[in-house]
């Protein structure tokens, strides 16, 4: 016997079969739909989540349903990346600050910065909470933090981390001012000015700023879109080079999305450990997966303590209050002193209402609901592209996170496409601010961090339009 | 013919001249001499404002009416220090962690840190804003806030540079985690690892941790506990070393408490300008001044824009708040490009509430308050220290900030003594850790940051006391 609502999807799915819904077009909406079958909303709206889940049909907010664009992609993927084997000084600040200076600008559409949407978190439970501390126990918190950070945070922190392999005591933990503070440590700890960097190709500027900051070196290395680095050439590299410290993201890496294989995690791991070269690793996009599982991030494979672990709430809830810790690992006595001597701690309510929040507050079930939306705004990104852009054009298939790289047919540059993007009003980040040694010129990153939006689709589609202009002449 | 009022007035203060009422000792409450009198309440409260304007007798928080102790105090003056001339590697960071460790327990007595007591603060005013503001647009500030900071913040600290003499736009300045952070990006922006730094002598621990953090060197400079460094040994130094910055306090300075002279600054600036050597300063204890008028920091009175200025609410209003701000000046590309480096921006919610604090909620009438409230605290100390600490035991005179830099008779050491306090439950600043050089055994700071009560001035007893038994043994 079939449900009510069993027969109504099976009707929907037999149009689409039969070609009278095609991929794209409008699904009748829930209203209409109940009235033309004589079924209740509630049992028209269990029959589309049933076409949701397999993949029949799609919603997008404020908008109503799809029939899914099933279709292959044909946009092809981007190659592995082939930086030149030497380590160079990085000089990438004066690009970066031209970029942050339009990607905060909320007037264009927001495809440069890699933040997600304000609107798309939790923040206003976190909020709430925030200020009825404020109000009940201000004072209790007007006081410094140091030397290790709000407490309780520590301990929630420490809690989640058996979700991704690890078992930690709030003591191993030190709070930063999110991330960007945590991957300085880690590398003021473990390297001196003059000192190589092995990072990936290509990598997340604000990486390469805080390589540039303490006059250190980047070795870039070539780094496959899906599985991340190559084990070889990093084998070669550190039998040939110095290498001060290997700087990895644990999974979806910012711009290319890749996915290291846990057996290729445990390879690494073997290899620099032989050489003695410890790991810092940015684990910032980890919660943000679009399969079953998490992906364990390296120091919830190694057994040698050589890895020196970087988070943040930043991509997942709060990029506003500035709140990311580090696993400081052996390195704990240096990363206390210069945590003391950076900044001396980060601001106390703020910690105070992310500890109540996620003790409380359903995070998980928020987390389980950001990560279907960024999964859905880069399908539908990634569609836009597609239709949008110039033939040639390839795209990284990221399983995580909420970034697109993409690969511009050459000799199209990022760079003159960027000037002619921000007259039309839209921001997005080209490649070259990606690369130390100047790479990528052709390539750009668009952030899926936003609500899909027909605003945002135009602006896709605008860009693709820009860039099949310029490659026509 | 006289007032109510000024007749009581004149009747107290005859009994205090006849030796009736002796310094020290409890005056009748407003209740009681209201009462004795035949006077209202109100008209006895300005009865014994006036005395106290006089400095005839002293009101304590909670206690009530004294007689001043206007006695001389016996105390001598802690003489102009005598560093090493040369510049040397920084180790003080263990030093500093134990002491932090124990400065932040709430259980001690709190003579350890330089913070102020939160219940002093306006903090419950500006956490309603706070919570407000979470409340009311919480997703608005949910985003970075790079390059600069907050715009309004940067409006209004702007805005108030007038009363320290300067004239600043918002662009000139940039919001900082605290002044640690911004004495940290002034320190990465003019110096590389190696590099010789020139600092007052005994100076902020902090600072040290920084120097010691960037692997430079500190050149510590004789100080005078009135007037600051020695001119003439900064000119010598400056002919016969390579400095790279001179990192001086603007006012005030932590832990010794100078005051500059302004035709002395004047001359500090030109010194360094002659030899193009930057000057750092920093000014978080400006507004706390005990005098007619704030001083003026060197950033005014520099007209060749060598100068960095750093500075932070922490002291005045919002420890917890964590939020700074720097004048780069000439250093401006550098500067931001570290402070992207370092921690990309400060957390939001609280720089917007501190921006609506200043714009709205008298924050200079709350200057004024704590700057009495500091003021009684530093001569209710000085003079429990005179009651109670050994002969020969010297004590600095602040004309402003909180904090007292006591000199012990040799051959007493405070790190001895800091074992035993804490055994009693009382905490506070060894000498040792504000040199580079181990110099200052003999020597500790004590900050009047909390409101003065039994329990501190018993806590001050009990230091003087254990003094007193290590001397005679």
């Amino acid at each position: 016997m079939q449900f009510r609502y069993e027969e109504l999807a099976a009707f929907i799915a037999a149009l689409v079969e039969g070609g009278t819904l095609l991929p794209g077009t409008r699904v009748p909406s829930l209203r209409e739909i109940s009235d033309q079958r004589k079924v209740s909303v509630t049992t028209a709206l269990q029959a589309y989540r049933l076409l949701e889940d397999r993949g029949v049909i799609e919603s997008r907010p404020q908008s109503g349903f799809y029939v899914a664009r099933s279709g292959p992609i044909s946009l092809g993927v981007p190659s592995v990346t082939n930086p030149p084997a030497k380590a160079t000084g990085v000089a990438v600040s004066d690009l970066v600050e031209k970029l942050l200076e339009h990607a905060s600008n909320p007037r264009l559409i927001p495809l440069g910065c890699a933040v997600p949407d304000p609107k798309l978190l939790a923040a206003v439970r976190l909020d709430k909470i925030l200020a009825r501390i404020a109000r009940q126990k201000g004072s209790e918190y007007n006081v410094y933090t140091f030397p290790k950070g709000d407490a309780r945070l520590r301990r929630e922190i420490a809690k989640r981390s058996s979700r991704w392999g690890q078992v930690l005591s709030p003591d191993d933990l030190v709070i930063t001012v999110g991330c960007t503070e945590a991957l300085m440590l880690a590398l003021k700890s473990v390297a001196r000015a003059g000192d190589t960097i092995a990072v990936e190709s290509p990598t997340y500027f604000g990486l390469l700023q805080a390589i540039e900051a303490l006059d250190l070196k980047a070795l870039e290395l070539p780094t496959d879109p899906a599985t991340g680095i190559d084990l070889n050439v990093l084998a070669k590299t550190l039998k040939t080079t110095n290498v001060k410290a290997c700087l990895l993201s644990s999974s979806f890496n910012n711009p290319l999305g890749c996915t290291v294989p846990e057996e290729k995690k445990r390879a690494i791991l073997d290899l620099l450990a032989r050489h003695d070269v410890p790991l810092i690793e940015d684990d910032i996009y980890g919660d943000i997966y679009f399969g079953d599982r998490r992906p364990k991030p390296y120091i919830a494979l190694d057994r040698r303590g050589n890895t020196i672990y970087c988070s943040s709430f930043s991509k997942t809830i709060a990029p506003g209050y500035r709140v990311g810790w580090i696993v400081p690992s052996r390195y704990r006595e240096k990363i206390l002193a210069a945590k003391f001597a950076h900044t001396l701690c980060g601001a106390a309510l703020p910690q105070a209402a992310l500890a109540e929040f996620l003790a409380t507050s359903g995070y998980e079930n928020h987390l389980r609901r950001i990560r279907r939306m960024f999964k859905d705004n880069v399908e539908w990104m990634t569609r836009a592209i597609d239709r949008s852009f110039p033939v040639g054009t390839k795209v990284s298939r990221p399983a995580g996170g909420f970034v697109l790289w993409v690969e511009l047919p050459k000799p199209l540059r990022s760079r003159d496409l960027f000037d002619r993007a921000l007259k039309k009003g839209i921001c997005f980040a080209p490649g070259d601010v990606f690369s130390a040694s100047a790479r990528y010129a052709n390539c750009l990153r668009l952030s899926c961090g936003y609500g899909w939006s027909d605003s945002i689709e135009k602006g896709i589609e605008t860009l693709g339009a820009l860039a099949r202009a310029a490659l026509a002449r």
